[in-house]
């Protein structure tokens, strides 16, 4: 469920008052890519994401995409961990490699000087990595470093939960990291078979910001990609059936606080009450500090810090979610007040509340493309999401033209209080779990 | 120590191939600001660096700085904290408040719609803060939960020693944290006479990148200022002298590991030979994974996973300081490598070491003008090093101009072993503390 976020973030893309041109580019090998031409420093950031991301790990080797990402910049070729990090200083280069739910991140930043030979050091990199004995065993001690902190972080033992009511056999119902025993058991060879489930042709997309020509970009993207293998071994994960039911789970935490996560049925990117949504959940809980639900449980009885909500627009699987942390002695009211806010928004909206969504959403977005980097992250972002190329221009004209019926409607047909699941982990008071056996059933370490 | 590192940030500037044309600024109040003008989007970011920094807390009120820094954005004016959040969320407007030993920091991004409204809502928090009690608490309890954190901290508490064996009574010796027992002691009247000493115009720098006039900058400018007293009531602070003695300091602290912290004379930004030094810590251990430290201690003997130095060139109190970890029986042998090389630095470097670091040195900086937030950062930082405008133009001749004798020289000044102070938190084998008293005298909880 955290993970699903990142679709989240990239449905939330700005509209720049003055139009930035982005122009597509097809590769020699056939590769298409969005660009966004800039010269004025000497340097390009470019963004390759591949679609499927860890969800595409095989189901008796979960983690395996998540351990092979990692150790992508451990060496490849001739050069081990070292040389490699050596070859990458000496152009001036950086690199990243991320993995989530959905997608396979690789990042590069190349100066315009370097840039033939930061290319063909990063397509070394997702053609001929090394997995080294020593990279691997380093970064899975990382691996089960996070796994095991995660074992005792409430925040996250609620959503692992939360994901395993969720998604039934889909891969979102468990771990991206996999387990501290399936992670041990990850072979060498497990890495390569992961590798080809997920870095193939057939599933990337990539945008570019800065000093590059279309032609000279073109080239740059056979060059990293022209040696990776047509298809991907894996086919792309099938959308998951949300098996979430109403009810309240409690895991017994000793804390004097307890974490409550929440999460009901959402709704895909591309669907046409997404926008409403959007407006929906801004009013709702998605509104920093003027949110209803903020309203309701801070600002008139402070009984919380902080409560948020968020549409996970995952590409196989959505929810509409949220959370909040509070004192285990008010957790029965809190909860009693979000139900109440899930249910009342189907009764509409203020015209003041939408105006002032509207200008929030409309407003705020032109920060988000500050620097080359941000703009091929959004480039690339754009087409997971199938989004078309004029998106950015065409954005706000969707959020504006989100009526108050709009709402109304989205929000009758998703927002049901007994179709949302409460996962509590602490020692709440005033509120009982609907199956109380589920306490037994989940080991917490 | 580890705070006079944003210093050091500020000292590696970029140089981007196609120079950047930074505009000088005086606003009609006779504020002067740089300014980068970039219209490709609609907005603009400033900082304003108030220099002196959390150095200027009085003697007996350590950590106000900081509270009062981090309590700037919980309301101002009419507005208590959430409607401080609201009105700049409504904006579109961000702010950032941080402190360091030498600098105060205050960053804006605004719309260029609303940019004369965010101007004046950061004028709000700068001149009438509110200091509620609430937000006080709140704040004051999230510094105390970092103090805390940092007293089980090895690598926290080789820097808290270092620092007080370096530098006496300047407030470089102490945290700006505060201590536990200071920051419980500050009242509002506390936090309202640390604004004053820091706060004000006759020590503010500003710079700028995005979409705005020169004209247009002068006038946020003397909006966001031109309420703040002309003087601060703490002259800035004076220069400290390095008390630091060669030697072994160790603290035991139950760990298989021992974290290694070392520190010996620097020198300013503005010296002669700051350049020569820059390019000879390069090669003793700036470099990454090929630097001679890295070599000696990682590559040949596998001692470590990272090793570094860096000058730390804060602008009242210069050090040349590195770190790294290992384990407790091998950390006699480390330390005695490290002093090896700190001495070798002294006998010439290579052609080709130098070369390296030139190129690397020079090479990456464009990556660092990513966005107009960036570029504002630096334009300030250079302000506050005292570097002329044209700085950005000619650091890179700088660089190519040290030779290997220049390296010498430093090295022979500054790089001696004997002068270096180790302090040791661990149960390190095959090494003592110099003066053992020390161990009993710092409490470790």
């Amino acid at each position: 469920m955290i993970r699903a976020a990142l679709s989240l973030f990239f449905a939330v893309l700005a509209v720049p008052a003055q139009a930035i041109e982005i122009q597509e580019v097809t590769s020699p090998g056939g590769i298409t890519a969005w660009l966004v031409q800039d010269d004025s420093i000497p340097f390009v950031a470019v963004e390759f994401d591949f679609k499927g991301g860890a969800s595409l790990d095989a189901p008796d080797k979960r983690g395996a995409i998540n351990l092979m990402t990692a150790t992508l910049e451990e060496g490849a070729g001739k050069r081990d961990s070292v040389a490699f990090a050596q070859a990458a200083e000496d152009l001036g280069a950086r690199f990243s490699f991320d993995v989530s739910d959905d997608v396979l991140t690789v990042g590069m930043r190349a100066l315009t000087q370097n840039r033939d030979e930061t290319a063909a050091l990063l397509a070394e990199a997702l053609t001929q990595p090394r997995f080294d004995d020593a990279a691997v065993e380093r970064v899975r001690a990382q691996v089960q470093a996070i796994i095991r902190s995660q074992e005792t972080d409430p925040q996250a033992i609620a959503a692992k939960e939360m994901a395993r009511q969720a998604w039934g056999d889909h891969p979102y119902a468990t771990s991206i990291n996999g387990t501290a025993e399936s992670v041990a058991a990850l072979s060498r060879q497990d890495l390569v078979a992961a590798k080809n489930r997920v870095l193939a042709r057939d599933r990337v997309v990539v945008g570019a910001a800065g000093d590059i020509t279309p032609e000279e970009l073109g080239m740059l993207v056979d060059t990293v990609l022209g040696g990776l293998p047509e298809q991907g071994t894996a086919p792309l994960p099938e959308p998951a059936d949300l098996q979430l039911t109403g009810g309240v789970t409690v895991i017994d935490w000793d804390s004097p606080q307890t974490v409550v996560s929440f999460a009901g049925p959402g709704l895909p990117i591309d669907d046409p009450d997404y926008f409403a949504a959007y407006v929906a959940n801004h009013i709702l809980g998605g509104g920093g500090f003027s949110s209803r639900l903020m309203t309701e449980i801070r600002e008139k009885r402070g009984l919380t810090y902080g409560v948020g909500t968020g549409l996970a627009t995952g590409l196989y699987g959505q929810t509409w979610q949220g959370g909040m942390s509070g004192s285990n002695a008010t957790t029965g009211q809190a909860v009693d007040l979000i139900r109440q806010e899930w249910d009342r928004m189907a009764q509409g909206v203020s015209d003041a509340e939408l105006a002032d969504a509207k200008t929030y959403l409309t407003g705020a977005y032109p920060l988000r493309f500050d620097g080359n980097g941000a703009i091929a992250g959004i480039l690339a972002g754009m087409q997971i999401n199938g989004f078309p190329i004029d998106y950015v221009d065409t954005r706000n004209a969707k959020v504006e033209a989100v009526t108050a019926q709009d709402v109304q409607r989205v929000a009758g047909r998703l927002l049901k209080s007994d179709r949302l699941r409460f996962v509590l982990v602490g020692r709440p008071e005033g509120i009982a779990a609907t199956d109380p056996a589920l306490t037994e059933v989940l080991p917490v370490e």
